[in-house]
């Protein structure tokens, strides 16, 4: 049973992206939960042991394994069972535990942004007072890097999907569109009059790469270097905001 | 002459906000141009001497004071002026310092949200290498605080402001809505069928306030307590998020 369940924000990269609240809450948990390796992505469990490390905390440290999700279900039907069984997997973990206190979950960039971290805590049973620590975003990860405002003078922002962008095109009236969870370089479908990009992908990490300029004169660049780069590292996690003059 | 001009974003309330990178820079940093008292918000500015001593730095702090806008000149005109105005009182406020090395300013939030500083740092002569460390929004603050998702899955959320929701009403298509600047609740000019609020003031403060619901059965109480609470403390900051069913 979790009493206490704190999803901490770690940012998007660097391990300076903790606020010192993140750093505060791991000094104060009991437990921290943390995915096993196996995930493909090493670099990134690194990341999560030296952010906890850097805490300084005596919490104990338990792994859980992510479950696959079945190819079979539509869906998603597939996202909800998948859902259920991390949260039955959390609650596994913690079964063997035997510390009462705060359980720590460390979230990539804000727990509130593209991330099923609070939705999977809702179907604990019973439920836990759930804390969020809020983290640096890739979005403030983009804008910081490029060193450039999200929006114009009060002007609105939207942030969507790489399938959103290819299902529904431009957002209507858009200025300022923010574009995350894109494996396809979405953009290229756009007309490309009038507009900027600014792309970047792994940001925070030292192979943090940038690009930015007209659309039409740095989309095939920006295409190219997503390949290789994704090629070199095995993954690549890439954002970009588009702006129509 | 300011060569590095540091915009490190310190949250939104909280100390505890600042990230680890911005507690850094603080350290790193030659001077720290802080705005002087007298903008009536002394809170504020006792948050931002509390920010600067928790790090442990040693820069120098220089304190400017903010130009008045010219009520006589048309809205964007003014804001230019004023832009160019504030621009002039940093190099001015540096020129008496021999200091030379890292020029720092604390900026609400993140630099990149609704905030005119990267704008201003732009019309600096010569223009300096601008470094932006990304800070907690009120946007996560407020999503944090209610420990709810920004988005619903995969969905797009709009941020815009007040007075943009008063002109142009629910934007097309929109899921969730994200309300900046507004002194107005200006969620009262929209038809709350279906609708659920989140609202948040003085966020990440020892005074916020969290109110949500339905639009339709909370709004009234978030305009009392709005009115209430700015009546007291003499100013208020608030946002909100609008979810459609
Ligand atoms: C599942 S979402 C998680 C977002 C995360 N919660 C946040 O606050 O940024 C993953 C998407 O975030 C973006 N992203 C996350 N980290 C990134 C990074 N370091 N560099 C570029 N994009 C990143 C990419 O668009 C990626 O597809
Ligand atoms: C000029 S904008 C600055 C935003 C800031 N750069 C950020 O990243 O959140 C000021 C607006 O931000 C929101 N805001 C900032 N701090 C807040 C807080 N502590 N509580 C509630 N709203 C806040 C309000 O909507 C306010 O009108």
């Amino acid at each position: 049973m979790i009493q206490d369940l704190w999803l901490i924000g770690i940012g998007t990269g660097s391990p300076a992206h903790v606020t010192c609240e993140g750093m505060q809450a791991l000094r104060e948990a009991a437990v921290i939960l943390v995915p096993q390796k196996g995930t493909g992505k090493d670099d990134l469990a690194e990341l999560r042991h030296r952010i906890i490390t850097a805490s300084g905390t005596t919490a104990r440290v338990i792994g859980f394994d992510y479950p696959v999700r079945d190819p079979e279900l539509p869906y998603l039907e597939r996202v909800e069972a998948w859902h259920d069984e991390i949260a039955r997997r959390w609650q596994a973990a913690l079964d063997g535990a035997a510390q009462a206190g705060p359980v720590a979950l460390l979230v990539w960039g804000d727990p509130s942004l593209y991330d099923s971290t609070i939705r999977i805590a809702a179907r604990l049973d019973p439920r836990p007072a759930v804390r969020v620590v809020p983290g640096i975003t890739a979005i403030q990860a983009l804008t910081a890097a490029h060193a450039i405002p999200l929006n114009t003078v009060n002007g609105a922002v939207e942030i969507t999907t790489g399938r959103r962008l290819r299902d529904h095109g431009w957002p209507a009236g858009a200025e300022t569109v923010v574009v995350m969870l894109d494996g396809e370089c979405s953009f290229q479908n756009l007309d490309p009059t009038g507009m900027t990009i600014w792309w970047g992908a792994f940001l925070g990490m030292p192979e943090q790469i940038l690009h930015h300029g007209d659309l039409a004169g740095v989309s095939d660049r920006i295409i190219a270097t997503r390949l290789a780069a994704r090629a070199e590292h095995g993954w690549i996690m890439d954002i970009y905001l588009l702006r129509k003059a």
